[in-house]
């Protein structure tokens, strides 16, 4: 009896600490992850050793699939601008467009409504900050490529006098180091903390804002970065930086990557992004279960590549030769371009025993490459000038994923986006809100909803 | 509030007859409806004269998603057999095994457990009767093309003294009427109903048992049968047998020729066999809101043929002339190679206007196939007992599959199965149960559950 009384007491005094914290909403947009890279993973993160397969996180918290397509004008195929902002703001418009309608009229976002109410909001990605996902939570701009104007717009478009982000995390120097303007500094002149290693991401100790920018463009893949988990890391110092806030934080996280790796064909570097995604959302499901007013939604604007697991035939799809990977198809071909392999030494490379005939074909790719950069560089100026440099690493790499395709029976279709429904994940508090078959845009208004209930008080 | 007494009798009068109702399980299995053939189908149905894009009976009632995988011994991609296996007996078996485990023991199914326990039992299929999924639920046999071994058990391998079904409907003349054995003679000795012609079905009368089989193997496509909704017909004819028995009844539907279209990279067979399915649904929905003591579950055993919506890099899926068509690509190749065929009657025969490098293509495929098939003719006897004989309509058929999937532009990447998970749809009663990712084996224990529990007093 005692104990069963002392449990209600732990219960009630749970009960009561859950309502005292703030509500936090973050929104997980993992590019390209169509339900073929959801899938996929779980095949890849088996233990063959054990009898059964191991379910992954994904499978954990899946509750329903969503829909991703654009507004007429565009078809069914959605790009990720258009993708974005029908999650950012639950309005369908024109690919190309971010934050924007058909009209070219902005539109309010959710992490813009969050800010409104007085929340805390941050961003953390793995491309560019100002690339089309972030960019449609954040800025209002007629085209995605315009990334001047866009990341311009984060220093210059506020919200009740303030920028809009309190936390932004990912790649993007070029954008905010630029001859033109000095973007940085214009914020760090504001008190905005900058950091520019993952190092210093423990350095932060509550200072917000903080700006964090690692990369020229988008961050390494993950196979290849220097912490093959860094959406993981930097989401564990955003919401460390966030947490507490008086009145709670909506957060944007982008596994940007899945949607390279999707575009390029390349199935190795996709279920590393995978891999680092689903280590970010275990690490959400114990700060849900510390932060149980925190919402975690995870969807994708659309998938891309037209993956398949399995093809020409065949019944089988192989991802043990996929896990083995310690580097890129394009980080492994600009090695192989640097100097000669003996087979040996490209098996150490590929971490597996290659057969005669995959090493001879990964020869003949880069002497193929070579010529053809040979044959460019003896053109005329003007010959040159018509024609294109052949990118020797791309042509090297074109053999290397199309080795692992082969090894692992992976199939694709297209180097774009397809149309098929996309998984949609959610953890803690209100996830059963999004249950069942749902369109993007349903997202953002059920978001805009638990937004609005929680800051009804401060309207 | 004469209104609302009223309004309340009517809730107690429905939740009485409701409880006095028998409890009904109707699985639906669509053969190799993987995620892009649900979504697909959105874009197929939808009208484009509306703004909105218009839900599918498949968004209204999907509930999550189920893993394919069968046992280790098959890798990643199961068979239809091992698929079914799974979803009928609920064990994990290798690809090939009807009802038996990777030891070749005979599981027992879900529609078996139904018949021990008195209900009433039935299978409506588009395939044969005794093909795969079917012979999943009814059979045990270590290869799945026994055919005949697998027929011969439905009339020799007995519950309770009784046959396993009460309901037959499908295809299959050529398994139950041989000249080793005339199962149909032997069936109808024993008191069940035969019937061989669609137009039957409505003169059945609360006859049982029975068996209708109406084609030599599986039922015409879809789009070339006389009854482009014969799966949904079938459906009304057996739920009509069965309703209002005392203990209930279990109902297999297998929308069998999605596979079979996938399988041969057909997108216009494979739309209306889907348009098929959601006809079946949405008769069902109907049904159950009558009935409201049946479950109805719809899931598919895997994805066939890698179907992407979208490919080459293009941003667009265009289902429209999909939905124009009046014939399966195999009919309209027979059709041209019958005669020749203007620009005109080409056009009427696809009910589109074909580009005129279309037409020539058509007629081109003609011509290389019919002198393929005279090539052949000019070979010695000996000669054509080594190769084999051109099968010009399926060579046609190719080319314009290819046409269609030009003007759509659909991907494939496989003429066999792939390891992505599938859509879990379900409504009526419990339809909650299955919400969330499961695995295909867990679906059959949840069907097992329910069984037992509804009952458990005549265990």
């Amino acid at each position: 009896m005692r104990k069963l009384l002392s449990s209600l007491c732990v219960l009630a005094a749970c009960s009561a600490a859950a309502k005292e914290q703030p509500h936090n909403i973050i929104m997980v947009i993992a590019d390209g992850m169509g339900p073929a890279y959801t899938t996929g993973y779980r095949y890849y993160n088996d233990d063959p050793s054990t009898k059964a397969v191991e379910s992954t996180i994904f499978d954990k918290y899946l509750v329903g699939m969503s829909s991703t397509y654009p507004a007429p004008v565009s078809g069914y195929v959605t790009d990720s601008a258009a993708g974005a902002t029908a999650l950012s703001a639950g309005v369908k418009t024109y690919n190309g467009a971010i934050g924007m309608d058909v009209n070219k009229q902005p539109v309010e976002s959710v992490l813009e409504r969050a800010k409104h109410y007085g929340m805390k909001t941050g961003a953390v990605v793995t491309s560019q900050v100002n690339h089309a996902t972030p960019a449609s939570y954040l800025a209002h701009n007629e085209y995605r490529r315009n990334y001047n104007e866009i990341a311009d717009s984060y220093v210059d478009d506020r919200i009740k006098g303030k920028i809009k982000f309190d936390v932004l995390f990912g790649g993007g120097w070029q954008y905010f180091i630029r001859d033109d303007r000095q973007l940085v500094e214009e914020l760090t002149s504001k008190g905005v903390q900058y950091i520019d290693t993952y190092q210093q991401l423990s350095d932060l100790h509550n200072k917000q804002p903080a700006l964090g920018l690692f990369a020229d463009v988008g961050l390494p893949h993950a196979l290849d970065d220097t912490d093959r988990h860094r959406l993981s890391t930097m989401t564990k110092a955003a919401t460390n930086l966030l947490a507490n806030q008086d009145k709670g934080y909506f957060l944007l996280v982008e596994a940007s990557q899945i949607d390279w790796a999707g575009h390029s064909n390349d199935i190795s570097a996709a279920m590393a992004e995978m891999d680092d995604l689903a280590k970010t959302i275990e690490y959400l499901e114990g700060y849900v279960s510390k932060h149980p007013n925190t919402t975690v939604i995870l969807t994708a604007d659309h998938s891309t590549g037209g993956l398949t697991l399995a093809a020409q035939g065949e019944y089988k799809w192989q991802p043990d030769v996929l896990k083995k990977q310690l580097h890129s198809p394009g980080h492994i071909a600009k090695l192989l371009l640097e100097k000669s392999f003996s087979k040996q030494q490209a098996d150490e490379l590929f971490n597996l025993a290659l057969t005669q005939a995959e090493y001879d074909a990964l020869l003949k790719a880069k002497v193929d490459a070579e010529q053809k950069l040979i044959a460019y560089e003896q053109l005329s100026k003007e010959e040159q000038g018509k024609a294109r440099m052949p990118n020797t690493s791309r042509l090297v790499a074109k053999i290397i994923k199309k080795l692992l395709d082969t090894r692992s029976n992976t199939g694709w279709t297209s180097g774009g986006h397809t149309a098929i429904d996309v998984p949609v994940i959610a953890l803690g508090k209100y996830a059963e809100k999004f249950a069942g078959h749902q369109d993007n845009t349903q997202i953002a208004k059920k978001v805009f909803k638990l937004l609005d209930k929680y800051n009804k008080s401060s309207k």
